[in-house]
C-alpha cells in the first residue's frame, strides 16, 4: 500500500530541539523519527519505527545465519536471580527498582544474564543440547546519571542481546567467533564503519572481551590503535613495562628543602634551580640521557578512597610518573567493583602519618606506604615504576621532598596498576609500534563470560563421561536504537537526513510538484506502479503544499531516491533524484520503475 | 533456513507445570513456548515468539487497511500526565509506580491515553490534519492482585492500542465503525469467535463503548444476549423498569411483628404464616396475580461504603428487590470510580438511625433514607422499584417490618442504580426478547473516549472556521497476548495444541522417523524443497531420538500439517498428516510440496 503523506503521521519541525546536542537527536525530531517523553525516554514515530524495524531484521537475519533462536524475556523481573549473581548490589543507583503490591522487589532489566542462564539450567542438562545460541531483541531501562545525545545514551533503549553456552573452552572460542563474525556481517551491511577493540574483560573474568566500536568524534569511548593492527579501548590498554635497572651503583637518597613547591610544574622548576642536573642513569628510559630535571622524574603520589561493595572504606595510593595523569576511566575499571573517589579531609585526618603536600612512599625512618608500613596503606605502582627507576617524591615531611628514591630498594609497592592515562605514541603491547588514540561509540560487544553465572546460578550439564560440568558462556550485545542513531550521524547533510538503502524508511519517496491535475494522476499512477514493482513508496500528494515545501521536507526525511513529477509530466518526464549525490535525471515515465529497481 | 529440532532452542515437558490452572497454560509451557519467571510475567520461547508474531502481523496489517499509523511509546513514563488526567490517583495501587535516581515519579504504564493525546497535541494544530489514527503494539503492565491463567491474566502483557483523532462526533463514529470493521477482519483471520456486547462506558463520558468477547467457559467476563441480537457485557446491561402504577387505591402501609426473620427466606415464611395473601395489585410487574408473599414482594436494602477517591467514607443504601442479588462487577462499573464494599459495624454505629437487620426507608415518624431525610443517607433503588408498587420491608424498628409500603407515595429514591444481578429471561432493553447469559473472555474493546483527554490535556485544533475545537478520541484495544491463549485455549486435543494455519509457528514439520539413512536423506531433501516452496519448515532431525517420541513431540508442538518419512521412504513413499482431523495420506515424495502447498 502506497503510503500518502496527506494522510500520514508525520509532521517535520522547522526548528532544533532546544535539548539537542548532537546531530542525529536534532534531525530524528526535526524529521519526525523521534519525540522526547521524558529524559533519555523516547517514543517512536511511524518513520523511526519503520527504520529500526529494518535494523532489528538485518539483526534477526544474520542472527539466524549465526544459528542464534530469538527468545524474549521480560523488562520487569523479580530481585532473586540478580541478587545471586550479586548484580542487585553491583548496579547501585544505575537500574530502576521498584516493589509489586505485595511488597516484594523487582528491576527493570538493563541486561538478563541471570535469566537467560536459568532458563537453559531449566531446560537442559546434557553436553548433547550444546552448543546453543539465543538472543533477544528488548527493551532495556538503565537509570543514567547524565542522559544525553537523544538515543545515544538513553534511560529506555533497545538492544539485541545474546549469549551462548557451551560445555568446553574450545566450544565457547568457536561460538564466540561465530558471534563475531555475525557482527562484522551486521556492521558491513549496515554501513556502518566499527573497530574492532580489546576491551577490559570486567568482574567476570571471562577470557575475551572485544567491543565493536564506531568511530566518531562525538564518540564517549577513546580508544588507542596502532598502524600494526593493535586496538584496544584504553581501559583495556596494557603499558609496556621498561626492564628493571640495576641499582647498585646509585646514590643514596638526598633530602632537600621544597617550599612553595605545590604542582609537579613548580617542584620541577625547584629542583633545577637547587639541584644539581640529574646524573646520568639517575631514573628509568623515560628520562634517559636528560640534562635537566622533568616532570618524568617526578613520582607522584595520588591518594584515593575506594567504597568497597560490603561498604567499607579503604584509602590506597597509586604512584605515577609526574608526567602522566590518572585516567578516570581507567581508574573505575581498575579498582572496580568498589568505588573511588580522592581522598577526603577526614581520610587524611584518620591518616596522620601522611604530610599532606609532601607525602612520599619512604622517609629517613622507614617505609611510609605499604600494607607491611607504618601507615599500612596499600600502595599500587604504575607499570613504568619498575626496580631500579629513581625518582623525585614526597620525602614525607613539611616543605621536603627526596631525589635519587630507588624502587625496589628504598621504596616497593604492593602491586602495580594500570591508571595512568594513555598517549600518543605509547607503545603497543603487542609490539605493533606507537598507539595513536580515537574516539568511538561502542556499538557492540563481544565478551566470554565463562562460567561465571553458571557457577553462582548452578547451570551444570552432563558430559560425554557423564560427569556434571558448568557450562561457559559468552554474551554478545548490540545497540539497537544507538545504532540507528550513529547511522543518523554518519548520513546527514546540512538539509537533512540520507539513510543508507538498507534501512531507510523508504525505498522511494514521490513528489507531485504543481497543481496541474495531471502532475497528481501521474504521481499516482507512478507510486502505484513502483509499489506494485516491490518498492516501498512515501508519496508526498499533500494538494495545497508548495513544492519548496515539499522538497525541504523530503530532503530532511531523507528518503534516498526521490522522483518529482513536475511541469515535464504533461510531456510524459519525471525527474529522478539521488539525495546523497545530489544528481537529477530526467527519465520518460514509463522508465522510471526500471531505473529505480535497477538502482 | 529449514529449523533443525537437534539444534532448535526446544524441550518439551511431560509434566504439567504445577501452578497451570487452564488448557492453554498447561499446553503452552508443555509445548515450550512460554516459561514462567515471576508471577503473571513469562518469557517466551522460540515457538512462542514465532506465534505472536504471526498474531502481531495479522493485526498490523488490518491496522494499515484501516489507515493507523504504527508508533511506539516507552513503558517507562512520567507521572505528571498521568497526574493531569486524574490517573495516576485512580489507578490505585494497580499499577507498578516507581522513582528514578533524581527522585522523580515514574509507572510502567498500564495504557498510554495520556500520551498519544499529548503526542498528537504536540505536532498537530488544524482539522486538515484529522482524522488520524495511531496504533502501537506494547509491553503493559499491570500489578494484578490475582495473576492467574498464565498468560489470560499476567501482569506483562502485549497489547495493541490504537487511537482516532476528529474533530466532530461524526468523524469518530466513522473512525470507530472503521476500528470496529478492522477488529472483526482480525478475529476472523485468527479464526476467534466473538461476540461484540455493549461495554459500560466507564468515567471517561465516551458515546459507544463494546467489547469483542471470545465465548469460552473460562472466560472472566459474563455477558447477556437475545435471540434477537442484543449482546452486552452485565455491567452494562440495562433494566427495563416497568410503567409506573397509579396507587390512589392502595391501602396504608401495614406494621407487623417480625421476629426471627434475619433473612429474605424467613421474612416470606413469616409473611405467609401471619399476614393475609397479598391483595391483587398488591406490587409491581413481578408480583403480579401473586397467590402468596415471595421474594419479590420483599424490599431488601443494602448498606454499602463508599470511598471516594480523596479518601472521603460515605455510607449509601441500595434498595432492590428481595429475589435479586447485587451483583459485584455491577455495583463496582455503577458507583466507579470510588471503591465499594459491605458496611462495617463502624458504619452503623456512625449511624445510630439504622435498625440493624429491621432497617427500611420508612417509619411511622418519616423518612428513614434519603438526602432530606432524618439520616441523610443517599438511597438509590433499583430501576424495578418504580412508583406505584407496593412492598415488604423494615420498619426501622426492632423486630418490626412494614407491607404495603408504596414507593412514590411512603418513600422516595435520591436516584436510580444498575446494580442488581442480571438473570436469563430478563427482558433486552431493546425488546428483542429474553436474554441468555454466557461466560467470555475480553479480546478486544473499542471505546468512544469523547472529550475527555483532549479537554484535560488541550487538544485543541482549529476548525474550518478559524475556530479551536477540541478533539474527540476513539480508543481500540486488543489483547495479543491474551489472543494467543485464547487461540490455544481452543486449538487443542488431548494430546497438544492444533495451531490455525494462519498463526502456526511453521507451516510444516517434517519427521525423519527411522534409522535408515535413506530416512535422514529424504527427509532432508524433501525440508529444503519445502522451504524453497516458500513454507517454514521444522525438521526433526534428531538421530537418536525414536519415532515415538519425535510423534509425540510433533503432537505436543501443533504444527498443522506434518510430514512422515518413515520406512516406505526407501521406496519413495511419504506420509502426510493432518494435525486436526488425524487424516493420514501415503504420497509419492515427488507429490508431498505439492499437496502441502495446496493446503
Amino acid at each position: 500500500m502506497v503510503t500518502r503523506l496527506s494522510h500520514y503521521f508525520l509532521r517535520t519541525l522547522r526548528e532544533d530541539p532546544a535539548d539537542a546536542e548532537v546531530t542525529s537527536h536534532r534531525l530524528l525530531v526535526r524529521a519526525g523519527y523521534i519525540r522526547r517523553q521524558a529524559p533519555g525516554i523516547f517514543a517512536w514515530l511511524p518513520l523511526g519505527l519503520k527504520v529500526k524495524a529494518k535494523i532489528e531484521a538485518i539483526i534477526r537475519d544474520e542472527m539466524a545465519n549465526a544459528g542464534a533462536y530469538e527468545v524474549h524475556f521480560p523488562a520487569l523481573v523479580p530481585r532473586d536471580p540478580y541478587e545471586q549473581s550479586g548484580r542487585w548490589e553491583t548496579y547501585g543507583n544505575g537500574i530502576f527498582r521498584l516493589k509489586d503490591r505485595k511488597d516484594a522487589d523487582y528491576l527493570l532489566a538493563p541486561t538478563h544474564e541471570e535469566l537467560f542462564t536459568l532458563l537453559v539450567k531449566d531446560l537442559y542438562s546434557s553436553y548433547k543440547d550444546l552448543p546453543l545460541a539465543i538472543y533477544q531483541i528488548q527493551d532495556k531501562y538503565r537509570d543514567e546519571a547524565r542522559p544525553r545525545a537523544g538515543l545515544l545514551r538513553g534511560r529506555e533503549f533497545t538492544m539485541k542481546d545474546a549469549y551462548s553456552f557451551d560445555y568446553t573452552d574450545e566450544g565457547l572460542d568457536a561460538s564466540y567467533q561465530r558471534q563475531r563474525d555475525a557482527y562484522e556481517r551486521i556492521f558491513q551491511r549496515l554501513g556502518l564503519e566499527y573497530v574492532i577493540v580489546a576491551a577490559d574483560n570486567g568482574l567476570m573474568g571471562g577470557a575475551r572481551s572485544e567491543e565493536f566500536l564506531h568511530p566518531t568524534a562525538i564518540g564517549e569511548d577513546t580508544f588507542v590503535r596502532s598502524a600494526g593492527g593493535y586496538a584496544a579501548n584504553v581501559e583495556a590498554f596494557t603499558t609496556v613495562a621498561p626492564e628493571a635497572i640495576p641499582f647498585d651503583d646509585l646514590a643514596e637518597p638526598v633530602i632537600f628543602d621544597s617550599p612553595n613547591t605545590p604542582t609537579i610544574a613548580t617542584l620541577v622548576a625547584h629542583a633545577n634551580a637547587h639541584l644539581d642536573a640529574p646524573a646520568p642513569g639517575i631514573a628509568g628510559p623515560a628520562t634517559e640521557g636528560a640534562a635537566e630535571w622533568t616532570a618524568a622524574h617526578t613520582l607522584k603520589n595520588v591518594v584515593l578512597a575506594l567504597t568497597h561493595l560490603d561498604g567499607t572504606r579503604e584509602v590506597v595510593i597509586v604512584g605515577i610518573p609526574g608526567d602522566r595523569d590518572i585516567d578516570e576511566k581507567r581508574v573505575e575499571v581498575a579498582f572496580a567493583p568498589a568505588a573511588v573517589e580522592q581522598a577526603t579531609e577526614a581520610d587524611f585526618e584518620k591518616n596522620p602519618l601522611l604530610v599532606k603536600g609532601y607525602i612520599g612512599p619512604w622517609s629517613p625512618t622507614g617505609a611510609v606506604f605499604g600494607e607491611e608500613s607504618a601507615t599500612g596503606i596499600r600502595y599500587l605502582l604504575d607499570p613504568r615504576v619498575v626496580d631500579g627507576t629513581a625518582w623525585i617524591t614526597g620525602a614525607n615531611a613539611d616543605e621536603k621532598h627526596v631525589h635519587t628514591l630507588v624502587a625496589g630498594r628504598d621504596f616497593f609497592g604492593d602491586g602495580f596498576i594500570e591508571v595512568a592515562d594513555v598517549r600518543e605514541g605509547d607503545p603497543a603491547p603487542d609490539g605493533s609500534g606507537p598507539v595513536e588514540l580515537a574516539r568511538g561509540m561502542e556499538i557492540g560487544h563481544v565478551f566470554q563470560l565463562g562460567r561465571f553465572f553458571a557457577d553462582v546460578l548452578g547451570l551444570k550439564v552432563l558430559d560425554e563421561n557423564g560427569k556434571l560440568v558448568t557450562v561457559t558462556m559468552g554474551s554478545y550485545g548490540i545497540g539497537v536504537t544507538r545504532i540507528l542513531a550513529n547511522i543518523a550521524e554518519l548520513n546527514n547533510d546540512e538539509k537533512g537526513l540520507i539513510w543508507p538503502a538498507s534501512v531507510a524508511p523508504f525505498d522511494v519517496h514521490v513528489v507531485a510538484a504543481g497543481k496541474d491535475p495531471v502532475v497528481f494522476e501521474v504521481a499516482e499512477q507512478l507510486s502505484a506502479d513502483l509499489e506494485a514493482a516491490g518498492l516501498d513508496v512515501l508519496f508526498d500528494d499533500r494538494p495545497k503544499v508548495s513544492p519548496g515545501v515539499k522538497f525541504g521536507d523530503a530532503e530532511l526525511v531523507g528518503v534516498p531516491q526521490l522522483i518529482v513529477v513536475g511541469r515535464a509530466a504533461a510531456e510524459g518526464h519525471v525527474e529522478l533524484w539521488d539525495r546523497r549525490s545530489g544528481a537529477r535525471d530526467t527519465v520518460p515515465v514509463a522508465d522510471a520503475v526500471q531505473r529505480l529497481r535497477s538502482r
